[in-house]
């Protein structure tokens, strides 16, 4: 009736607190004990942890699986996103339903349950909302009671219908009051954008440096402070995705400080890359919303990170191929399907240039890309923390290991890498989901279809 | 040749990570292990701890034993101190030693080492620095390299010697910077004081109201922005002590934002108190310093304690006894020795005025009185976290008994109680110390002289 | 060929930049000269000034003759307006012309022309937009070159039609940085207006207070920080109308710190009645928007006043009769034609509550209400300051009188005074108009259709 | 009786309040009318300003004549300083008098009088305070009351005894608050320069620009903050003198948003040159302290000028002669006499970068160097304003000559010119002090002596 019980034996556990030389026993899906080095008995089966890191499996809470986009799509599916994200220690993940243009964001999210059916690994999924009308009302709260307590709105991108104006923010803000959900809102303001991106088109300019130019840090700043301002009058908890501008944080933490429920995470790829790579060869491969920026950002946001005012960093896997963004492109930065890869790479840079560069410790990379994913979309304890009674979900890292990234070393789904020839410390030795190995040893293991949806309820 | 295996089985296990239902098995002095209720085998004696919730034994970094102040001395010997500490939950202490004027540091504290031999709890010590001459800066990085690599200076107290200059305060930044040490700092501008002194006397106000107005809460903020003004030359690592303002933590919120290490402390009467008290009876008997403040400080203070600006709360029992200060106090607030009992009194607060009035959580009082407490000053992770290898110092607080305090209720050297009459929400029944027990449901079991000396290393 | 000369001797000549014992020369309409005491000669006519201040007649830059509003019209129309304005010191007047819905603002300019026959004093209209259309933006700088160059827009009011959103703004800032001109901004965020005004009355709150508690401060600062916002796009020179909340400062200081062209006003109710005259008799008289605040908006706003942050004081004269109010209103805040009358009592609240009261000083009032009006509106040198060749628009106030303000005492077009019962320091005795008396020793003597139209031209 | 009269004809008169082309009637030593061009009569002489601005004659409220300094003495003394002052357009000097160590400032204000003996110009002396002792306590309301209401102190130069600290900065600001008076504060932190200086020499850096890495901008932006943070206890009168960095503007707009009564100003210098010049040819020559910033100081001084945050522009001219810069600095810059000459440039660089490059307009420029000089240090309206009975101190400015800045061009005593080989827009072409030539077109034509001294009172 019980399952196996698996020791992982004699590696440096790794928590949120710190890090303990101790052996994991693990029976069935579950934790059953942790005890110092040779004090826990009875396992079938034993792997040799010596040298590695043990750490809670990491949840990526931000990525777009399967996802229509600009007369193109993602290039992950569940089996191959789950996979690649597998390689790049990830036992979680958590991809956007979007709700059709005046329809139901249920009907959208039993469709995404169908497409989860071959994930690797345990999945979930938070709503892209596209208007705050009577039957959103009306959808939100069953949303929450379905476990998908997590639900996304812009305050861009007017033009293809998915900006949510004041008067809607106002509207989902006092409904996430009243559900207890949390609304994940990306910032950038449009009437900003749309003014540079007609100077910049009127003006000739196409490259992809000028997609940086229309869409500045400013933009940024500017939409985060008015959903500040709305917050003020209905205090429900937000989740800022994505920040890239260093100037954001301020505002942020002026804001907790006051005591207001806001959240924030940023993304690897807003860490490690700078807009010069959109000036640089395939630059319009390197477009994403909101476009890199400059490298006083990316120091201004590892401060952050370290700091704790960033709470979580994640992927935003949103890429297409190569060939569709060449082919649709057309050559203008505006016509480009933005969006990078990186549900493989997270985990590879945040502990490259995190830990390695001494920017970050690694409990602190532990509590980024495992532990507050867990805690703010309402997985926590069963997932992000390696205790008694939690899910095994296990990552074991091998720091040793030194290795060169290519697209081709990786696993996603694309043959363009966008940190391709960077030195990478320390790789992923083994994954389990739930007590069962995806990834042994470096080698896939696991079977699509193995991930069970994840029921999510917030504490807040 | 290992120690007596104990089972405390069923309680919720806190950390600052959560909360799980599980069991811990104790090895002579170490924690062995976590596991599943029921998991954990072979013990020789087994704690019930259904109904409990089991922490860390909980860290005071900030008291004064035995010291000699203003023509007295504090009431809290080590023995009547960590007794009195266990009952509220704590096992390891941190006293202070004063550099006498023109002297040895490190003779000091090999006094302390003397005094120490009969506590009952583990202790450490850190040292009161009085001048930055010379031989204070040679004796500096000793006192680090013997496990004591924390010590205070006073912005304040210039008419009893003990106000360390802009001058002396950039030299200690440097030792501190240089000897891996962190600098803990008493901020109260001492010129608005000496000025307002003056004033209130020179105008024949002698109540103990006047001790407040004449250390208002600007000389606390006037004084941190100077060190932070330093520290923008010297970032050493630094540790504002009993921060009362609430002003004061936007200066250090933004310096961190800054980049500068910058840490800090409240105490448990700046969470539950303000100067109204030193209006009602025994007025004079609730002078500190700095003084309680207003109710909008309290609550800034607990909106800081949430959301992690304030990182620790300590006790700074440094009561005198109240005949003591009635004595010497002659009804004037300038000649009252100041400060208040609060060894035992912490945990009682922290649970009833924070948990249970839902201004924080659990885990969050187990960070604030143990976690941090035990990293800030290098004794993690062998103390301040339950995991297998740290020291087993467990507390087991029963959450159902509802009592009333009372100086006789509680056992502090003192008749007086600043709590006197507060309904007071759970009640330690247990405290071991390194595996053996100091309380044991409800009384004191343990021995003087039990205690141990921690060696700390700072880690930053 | 030249006029009559007239020679005001004897009195304290005031300007901004101070107070002079001085004789005052008029030939014709222009000031010819200004002497130390006896030195001018040749006059036709001597107007004994001694005991009192001479100052420029004051400018008016923001009142509604004759303007719809809710169901009625305005009490003034430029006769009776413009003869109340002239008794309380005022020369020159600053009407507003609002745009037809999706109609031309040109149009209803050469109204207003027409109404404006029968002014007692000098001049001249701003334009109000409803929208940012290409009819708007084509008329504009038509507008601004026919001597209009000012015009407002709002930032409220989205129900009845009047709301130009972020993109409106935006143009309407790109227009002004092309022809010149500035915008005039009502700040008040309409959604969190609209959203307490839903609360409000759904709780049946009907009351004239629930007018104050439905437009918060916070709208006002809201709405400010999304025009400064717009403007780091797009700094165009802009004029924050009736700022009435002390925390709007802040925000505009900082803009101009940054170097945006950022001006503002307030109103003379603003700087001397609070929200508390909601919930008094005749409550409903008293709405305003933005309404009045607090004790402390009320301080700020003369701090900010005193030390240059508010540059004009203006009247917002936009009264409705005690009458239609009562009638419109039917006893709920919401439907009450809101304005104030109050074109005639500015100079004297000024004097009274500022000068007299050491808040400001003299020449602080001339800058407040005629050389700021004068030059941030177009006028200046010809109106504003008392200079050789500049319009002879004189006041002569005598300090020495004091008297009670009552709506019997006015001669506004209203049976109700916002300032009833007040005691007043000074009173205007005589005011001239180009050289020529159209108040006489307290008696009006002017004539209707006296007044011309000043062109105005914008200089920054 | 009555002097003769003078007639300066059509000119365009500057004031503050903006530009009118008017004639100028001076009878003796006063103003005796203005008028429209050809409205005034009786000229005894008629002085044709036609194409010219005729302005107040500048006041410089900050220079050091005479004054011995670091082995030692200032090139200018009061004839060759106050003549060279008149080319450069003043006509009011306010020259400093140095308190002795442990000395009277009365008996050092008796010495100066007896050196002013020989002034072209009518001067006045603020002191330099190096102690707030007792008898500076007593003697400075005698000051006061002496007609010199301003008094300088230092927050630096520890090492020569000059250094006020806090308690005497209290004192000092509690006397000020007293006796009317307005403290003057020479801004930078004596900590955290003296720590600097050790390093910097002891590294073996003695280039001039080390003086600068020395002396950064922090210091003064920490000096200042303290400055305010003491007024926040007793607010008296401050003016700080020198602003050399943009970050202290925020801090003083800040303090003023609180009410607090903080003037300051900055110098020709920090508007023009940057520390670049330390790094060039003659670089220990433009070693001053402050010293010379980074150009977006210059920029951010430049937008506080335009905005009226900085409110006078002095010289601070204290240059001693590179022969002596050169023989007592060693090659060291610490040892270098600090300081630059700079009484006569002033206007030219004010003009030329100023007015010319449109940063600040001709009004603007009056306001900084003539009308607030004359309010702010109690000389108003005597001085400072062209307004009937005010001394006929004018200034009449060619701006159609062009010409290039050289030592040799000016009339300073010294070879060395900071802005040498400067193209400059405009030119003095005549200055009259209190009705009397100084310079006639261009020529020296005043006589030494014949300056008188002005007694100052201050109106806040």
């Amino acid at each position: 009736m019980h399952g196996s019980l698996k020791l992982i034996r004699g590696g440096d556990v790794v928590s949120s607190s710190g890090i303990t030389r101790a052996d994991l026993l693990v029976e069935g899906e579950k934790i059953k004990a942790l005890g110092t080095p040779g004090s826990l008995e009875g396992a079938d089966e034993t792997i040799d942890a010596a040298g590695t890191f043990v750490m809670p499996g990491l949840i990526d809470p931000h990525l777009h699986l399967n996802s229509p986009f600009m007369g193109t799509v993602t290039v992950h599916d569940y089996a191959r996103g789950s996979a690649a994200a597998a390689f790049g220690g990830v036992t979680t993940i958590i991809d956007f339903s979007t709700q059709p243009k005046d329809g139901s964001i249920l009907e959208n999210m039993a469709q995404k349950e169908t497409e989860a059916k071959d994930s690797y690994l345990d999945w979930s999924v938070s709503g892209i909302l596209l208007d705050a009308g009577p039957r959103t009302l009306e959808e939100l709260p069953r949303l929450v009671a379905a476990g998908y307590p997590t639900y996304k709105c812009f305050t861009t991108y007017k033009h293809s219908g998915r900006l949510i104006d004041d008067e809607g923010m106002l509207t989902l803000l006092e409904a996430t009051a009243d559900n207890g959900g949390m609304l994940m809102v990306h910032c950038e303001n449009d009437t900003i954008i749309e003014r540079r991106l007609r100077m910049e088109i009127g003006a000739g300019h196409f490259a992809p440096i000028y997609h940086a130019r229309s869409r500045p840090a400013s933009a940024e700043v500017v939409a985060i402070r008015r959903v500040i301002d709305l917050m003020r009058e209905v205090p429900a908890t937000v989740y800022i995705v994505h920040v890239s501008a260093a100037d954001s944080m301020a505002l942020i933490e002026e804001a907790r400080a006051e005591g207001l429920p806001i959240h924030c995470e940023t993304c690897t790829h807003y860490l490690a890359l700078t807009e010069a790579k959109l000036e640089g060869p395939q630059g319009q491969l390197y477009i994403c919303s909101p476009p890199l920026r400059a490298q006083k950002d990316v120091d201004g946001l590892w401060r952050a990170v370290a700091s704790g005012g960033i709470e979580i960093v994640s992927s935003d896997d949103a890429g297409v191929s190569p060939q569709d963004n060449y082919r649709i492109g057309e050559g203008r930065f505006d016509k480009v399907p933005s969006g990078l890869s990186g549900i493989e790479s997270r985990l590879a840079i945040l502990y490259s240039e995190g830990v390695a560069k001494q920017r970050i410790d690694l409990p602190k990379l532990v509590e980024l890309a495992a532990q507050n994913p867990a805690r703010l979309f309402g997985m926590y304890p069963q997932k992000g923390i390696l205790a008694p009674g939690s899910d095994a979900d296990i990552l074991v890292y091998d720091p040793s290991v030194e290795w060169t990234m290519t697209a081709k070393e990786l696993h996603m789904n694309t043959d363009f890498c966008a940190f391709d020839g960077w030195k990478i410390k320390g790789r992923v030795r083994s994954v389990l989901s739930r007590g069962s190995f995806v990834i042994r040893d470096g080698r896939l293991v696991g079977k699509p279809g193995a991930g069970k949806r994840v029921f999510r309820r917030l504490s807040h």
